[in-house]
């Protein structure tokens, strides 16, 4: 049950990290099919809240009505992806040894599974209200696999926030889970945010934003006299490299797909690509003049929020100023708080020496760093920092001259696109996202698909265990009819 | 290529690290099949190492030569366990989405398999000289998983340590291997482990020892710019329920089975049961007699080195002088440098009131907690720290009485026994050999059976990828034929 809009106090979290604990032992004991039942109630409840819910983010995030009607659906998709996954039930990674008696020393019967952690603290993204926040995928994702969640409302949507809050309490009463199973609070110091990762009955932290509040988390969360696993998805520059063949071939169709990619959503997707790498050419040339006169003709839009506008204008700002930095598309239009589009560029040996370019700069920003050879161009992609997608635009004789090229790539991202744009990330079960850090604090776990499960659970196995004292994902018989590995074979 | 057997110094780690991960990229790329057979040989090379590596180890560790012999065949069934897994090659959980263009947005076709994070450094245990050591189950997992890995020997038994490596190196001559996929360093200050650990180089640690020492090589970790994940596997004290029934069936065959499980291997094993709980009542009082006969009987013993000995007495010492604590055995005999198995008992309230009792005596000694009814021994039970195994010793009876036990005894430990002692840890795929802090500093993995691999890699997607250029896993034709999940349906 969510506590009401008011913010909280820090003695507030013992009582409410109390009562998370004392829920998950009772939801962790709920059965799968009573759990998807819930979720798919939260994504009904989220529906009925109708028009009032769209409305009032679009005051609280300038985002408009089709995107959030858009992002909205992805939302509830999300929470029933995770039912079916539930009813399914092999995502409990069953596994059966059988006894061998005769073996010496005799091997015992051990069976395996997946089992929640306890209490999640979850911290939503300010650029996705719905779909990576207080019902989002990481709430999702937690609540499927048995744990207790605690939202830490974003304060930039706290009427959102509240709203989704107010459709998952009336899902918990409508069935019938154990109260505190989701509880919603709301504070504006980071003092809360820090008594929440270091209290000792959180099992495990979702964050999506910024370096520094990702980081902060994690560190937080390291001292403690009990560590606890915090899941910051970060930064992303997404690094993109334009291949000769392909700009020969189609340097203007590239163009006028990156020109939308880069201002998708005024540039405030994670997965926005602000690094374009390429080897000068004609096809280069045609490249940036097309990009060019494609972003000049983009309009200005309202960002999330005027913080996230200013920190746009002075981060693009500093860029600009550095050494060898300079423009590449013209600001035609500006209206007064709203972002305008910007394209920089700069030689791979200039990018090379100033490590602030290597930084995100959120918002409908790119740089193109125009490179002498393709092994500056590798150069310039290998001394950047772990990111969660990285793109490659090549045609087939690019590959083959370049083999070792995807190899590569997938030593610096979590996610390898040949020909395409990073932004728009499929809700699938081969979905990675995440990458190498600073992309996220956890390059083993993905915050997209129904993997994303797995950040809150950790395996238990059951020694000499009579079969009706075992879960029933372990039991002889198959009762839930799940895939499982039978002594050692992979899925029987 | 190991190093010599001479000390390392501080500035030859970054050469080290440096070759590491130069043959890291190169080891990558060996395909599974080639890998198998690297580790098969290796298994083969410790063989033929013959009775020098079993004497040499005997004098480093006072281990009697049937333990070692056992050892060793557990250290080659784990390589070539982990090579039968790679044969088989369901292990990178392959994942496939085909594309849906007709969808809107179009959904692009997405494939995810997991791939090795990097060079990996590994701290080997003093009390498993072959099989949680230089070739032990942390480097075998991670040279399956196409991690090159650095030992740092263990001091102890630096001999054997170079001996096994020795092995590898001729495994990676005559299997054309890249030269320094693995490395061996020796060095005795703590200095040489912070900096691999702490090396940009580095991307994950195993270790198993001490709770002191894992903790400082997480924090040392945890506070890299880029974090990386620290696998240490530190103390447990494995509680054992003995519940009221089973007491009044077998109380004398359970305490002579658990005399024999407290000081196998002069209680030198991480899964010893430290802790024994039950309820006052005529079947504990024929328990601890039974216990208390048979201890006495057993002959004092040598353990690892006199370190550990001096360890032992002082831990044992402390805990006997504790306020209610008395000694339930008596030392009948005793030898100058030989350890002498000792059992404690206290009461329930008292144990409760001494933090310092529930700390690991690592050797043959446990403490006998008798409370006063079975509410007590819950409570007793769930103050204790998280575990590697906990065991309930309990008839139908005793299961049908008290039904949540196995629900509590599955937050407190990774391996849950029924009726049975934790000594011994089957190697299996079902094998949990890991559970909360600070049995471990990550519950989410195993250090035993093959989910051991699952350590050292990261999922990556691959995004419109054209076949020919995807990873033989990810293939459309699944030429590895291995196990995949199509299209969200598990393991097709």
């Amino acid at each position: 049950m969510s506590l009401s809009n008011s913010l909280i106090s820090l003695p507030e979290i013992d009582q409410i990290m109390e009562q998370s604990m004392k829920s998950f032992l009772d939801f962790k004991k709920v059965n799968a099919l009573d759990r998807a039942a819930f979720l798919e109630r939260i994504a009904f409840e989220i529906e009925a809240l109708g028009e009032e819910l769209i409305k009032t983010t679009q005051e609280e995030t300038n985002l408009p009505e089709a995107r959030l009607l858009g992002e909205r659906g992805r939302t509830t998709m999300q929470l029933r992806m995770f039912a079916a996954m539930l009813k399914e039930g092999s995502w409990v990674e069953a596994s059966i040894d059988h006894a061998i008696p005769d073996k010496v020393p005799a091997k015992p019967d051990i069976r395996k599974m997946l089992v929640p952690t306890g209490p999640v603290v979850v911290f939503g993204a300010s650029n996705f209200p719905y779909a990576y926040s207080t019902a989002g995928g990481d709430t999702a994702s937690a609540l499927a696999s048995g744990c207790s969640v605690v939202v830490k409302a974003h304060p930039a949507h706290l009427k959102t926030s509240t709203l989704i809050a107010s459709a998952i309490d009336k899902a918990i009463v409508c069935t019938n889970m154990p109260t505190h199973c989701f509880q919603h609070v709301a504070g504006n110091s980071f003092e809360i945010g820090k008594a929440l990762v270091q209290h000792s009955f959180t099992s495990a932290v979702g964050f999506t934003g910024s370096f520094s509040g990702g980081r902060a988390l994690y560190d937080y969360a390291a001292v403690r006299p009990k560590p606890i696993p915090v899941f910051s998805e970060m930064g992303s520059t997404n690094p993109v490299l334009l291949l000769p063949d392909a700009l020969t071939l189609n340097a203007e169709t590239i163009a006028i797909q990156y020109a939308g990619s880069i201002t998708l959503g005024v540039g405030q997707f994670c997965t926005n690509p602000g690094i374009l790498m390429g080897v000068s050419s004609d096809g280069l040339e045609r490249f940036k003049k097309a990009l060019a006169n494609a972003i000049e003709q983009i309009a200005p839009s309202k960002m999330l929020h005027d913080g996230i506008l200013k920190a746009y204008q002075n981060n693009r700002s500093k860029a600009l100023q550095t050494k060898g930095v300079s423009a590449l598309s013209n600001e035609v239009s500006s209206i007064e708080n709203f972002a305008t589009p910007v394209i920089a560029q700069v030689a791979g040996i200039d990018f090379l020496q100033n490590e602030n370019l290597k930084e995100e700069v959120f918002g409908p920003y790119a740089i193109l760093v125009e490179c002498a050879d393709i092994e500056e161009l590798k150069n310039v992609w290998n001394t950047l920092s772990g990111q969660l997608t990285t793109s490659i635009m090549g045609t087939d004789v690019d590959f083959e001259s370049q083999p070792d090229l995807i190899e590569m790539a997938t030593l610096i991202a979590g996610r390898v696109l040949l020909n395409g744009v990073p932004t728009g990330v499929e809700v699938c079960a081969s979905m990675v996202h995440g990458g190498p850090y600073p992309a996220t604090t956890d390059s083993r776990f993905t915050a997209v698909g129904i993997n994303a499960v797995k950040r809150w659970v950790r395996p238990v196995c059951f020694q000499n265990c009579p079969d009706h004292l075992l879960p029933d994902a372990l039991k002889e018989q198959n009762p839930l009819k799940i895939k499982r590995m039978i002594d050692g074979n992979p899925y029987q």
